[in-house]
């Protein structure tokens, strides 16, 4: 069926000041495009030649984005919360990402994070696997078969890491063409992304090899920026001679025009902002992660007011959810508490600010890629997606105005399940999730 | 049958500095009182003849407690969260709050507020109602025939408030007597406070005339401290001739020893920091409010080293969700970032901390009651009480400590439910929740 008519209450955010609210509407949508969004009702006689999907009241919304998550980190959701940043990367992150050279070990976790993606309804994400080979095409396979959105990066670092998890430069390079090249097999739908985890982890030269296998073939990047001020102490003393963080990725080549995402950004001066503008690069707000981190708070509502790229990400397991919409409560929160704190913010981010961010603003980062269709909001020309979200258990006791419904269930998410998602015009099914017999024996049965 | 056995894996915190684990243990209660907590399995014989609960490898914690929370603002969660405080109260706060002059409006509320409390483990709570008595007291019943313990207040204001939440000051002594002459058939279960909103809310001679009450009956008092600069500088415009805020509760006979439970405490001064200590106040720290409204970030970790009595509070509709666990992951984020921001916090609050604050910390003030069966902690001599939670959606991929598996239980509770409730050896039934026909008739049946 080629045309397919869907019917129910459409909000999305084309901008971070605009929450549009189209109620009881029809949806056309052409070989996975939407074609028209109308409140006429349909004549008949198209309705019964076309597929339909009448979601009654429910609320639709564009799907989520991600735009940062590190898939190896996923058993590690919610631990270690309280160790320092040191301590935490030495009990807790490298140890459970150097079991990712088993892909044994690796495939229940992919498909228990593909699972919770497909489930939360973050339908498109951009994902650090580790920096083993194998086991990020693993994700990618097994993310495209779930017919899920995404970038997937092998992770590029040889220094500063522990004997388990590091690589030689030349190893780095060749097992990053070793990537690209069994990465053809999941585009479009999954694509590859140079991932240097960050300017730390890299050495000069790896950094440069990178660079020029970026501009070689038009690939896109991601690193992290400006976490913490000690992280950007340390990238000074690491590379002395480059003016700022940010330089180091410019000086390069790893800054592709409009193609490049930096986790955090929390630190950024005035030169950085220049040449984040300059590049186009988009800033990943990760506030969990910042928060539990006790990185600082990003000044995203400033950010995106003077109209800088950036969308949201979990972050696992900096993070401990893959669910954006604890995402855009904590971003809520963390502007709330920056009102106060800082006098340059002079209101907190607003619930349209937020859909902005989890879904138009991460899209736009999939709308750049070479040939895409866009996505992030619901016009004639883009693709058909959304989310279905039934928020039946929090509008029983009064009525509310949909733009009221639409806070609750971004802030109150767990009552506000979504039910079905779209994308191109397809309902995603459930993805396979083999539990493995065996997997937590150790474990008590519960 | 009065023995009871519960085996299972027991975690309780003691104090803020301990965790403790038990694993495998068997709990033996006589009358709903905990006698014994042991490792060795009970003889045949003692077990045959009693009844018997095993919980297997679920984690036992002992019940939740929601220190500070307003039930007329049950449907407001997530509501106006962008707003300023004084939008928020006049376009939310008071209009919801005016609703409760009805008992067909207040009862299908408290039904889900009710069914909720119990949904998510808060046993314990001490709740603001609205100033009108007969809701008040609906509020109690429910709760009582719930098996749920709460203290409850009918709220005084009679001043700064509209004129449809408005009382006279006589009116508000002559209705809260109402109150408590009605609220005795609910005790000890479902017991009375004495509920001045806050300091700006009640003229001089109102407040005389609570704490004259206090003192003549021996009630505890709850309002609510110093949560924004703001507040701060109304109260000191309003009584000029007090020295600082908690003083005018102070003069006024309503900090009575022990039993004095206030919200908030963010901006404490020297003085107030004394007298907290000499009247042994417990404070309810209420992170996803403070961080929602921009109140700023209590000194939790400080006070609570430093002693100070403290529990923790959802605030709702300031903050948007009764889950205790998404309070505790709230207060370990704030704490955390205040780690960053505020050189005189060392380390965030460990999940020790949090457990504690959610708990222990809580359950005292509870047990400061006359002839109370002391709660909190798993211990002989204390009521037989707990939560079961089933945390097997996180723990199957790897194992994990016990002490792993509770930190992620508490800040991934959509993942790890509570499935069973029990206060004094008594297993809670779930609620009867009645959904009214009718009610949310203007909204779209989704």
């Amino acid at each position: 069926m080629k045309t397919l008519f869907i019917h129910g209450n459409f909000l999305d955010a084309p901008t971070p000041q605009e929450l549009r609210i189209r109620e009881d509407h029809w949806l056309r949508a052409e070989n996975g495009r939407i074609v028209s969004l109308e409140a006429a009702h349909p004549d008949a006689a198209a309705l019964a030649a076309a597929a339909v999907r009448d979601f009654g009241k429910a609320l639709l919304l564009p799907p989520f984005v991600d735009l940062h998550l590190h898939a190896p980190q996923y058993n590690n959701r919610g631990l270690g919360l309280e160790l320092t940043l040191l301590d935490w990367l030495q009990q807790y992150t490298f140890p459970e990402e150097s079991r990712f050279a088993s892909l044994d070990y690796a495939r229940p976790v992919f498909l228990a994070l593909r699972h919770e993606l497909w489930q939360v309804g973050s339908l498109r994400s951009v994902i650090f696997a580790s920096l083993h080979t194998d086991a990020a095409l693993l994700l990618m396979q097994l993310l495209s078969e779930a017919g899920l959105a995404a970038y997937v990066g092998k992770v590029n670092m040889d220094r500063n890491s522990i004997p388990e998890l590091s690589e030689t430069t030349e190893g780095s390079v060749q097992e990053t063409l070793r990537f690209l090249e069994g990465a053809k097999a999941f585009a479009p739908q999954v694509r590859p992304i140079l991932t240097p985890r960050f300017a730390p982890s890299c050495t000069p030269e790896l950094l440069r090899r990178l660079g020029e296998l970026a501009a070689e073939r038009g690939l896109p990047v991601q690193s992290h920026l400006n976490e913490t001020p000690e992280e950007v102490a340390w990238v000074h003393e690491l590379f002395p001679e480059a003016p700022n963080y940010l330089s180091v990725y410019e000086h390069y080549g790893l800054l592709p025009q409009g193609r490049t995402i930096l986790a955090h950004g929390i630190y950024n001066t005035p030169p950085e902002l220049a040449l984040l503008r300059k590049r186009q690069v988009c800033l990943v707000h990760c506030p969990s992660s910042n928060m539990n981190i006790g990185s600082g708070i990003m000044a995203a509502k400033k950010l995106l007011r003077d109209r800088y790229k950036m969308g949201l990400g979990s972050d696992i397991s900096g993070g401990e959810d893959l669910d954006l919409r604890l995402l855009m409560r904590d971003a809520h929160k963390a502007s709330a508490l920056q009102t106060r704190l800082d006098a340059a913010t002079e209101a907190p981010l607003t619930t349209a600010e937020v859909l902005y961010l989890a879904t138009c603003a991460g899209a736009q980062f999939f709308n750049a890629a070479p040939a895409a269709l866009p996505a992030g909001i619901f016009e004639p020309g883009y693709s058909c997606d959304l989310l279905a979200i039934n928020d039946s258990a929090l509008t029983g006791l009064r009525s509310y105005t949909l733009a009221e419904r639409l806070a609750r269930a971004l802030f109150q998410s767990q009552y506000a399940p979504v039910f079905c998602r779209m994308l191109g015009g397809r309902e995603l099914p459930e993805p396979e999730m083999e539990l493995q017999p065996g997997a937590g024996e150790s474990l008590p049965d519960a």
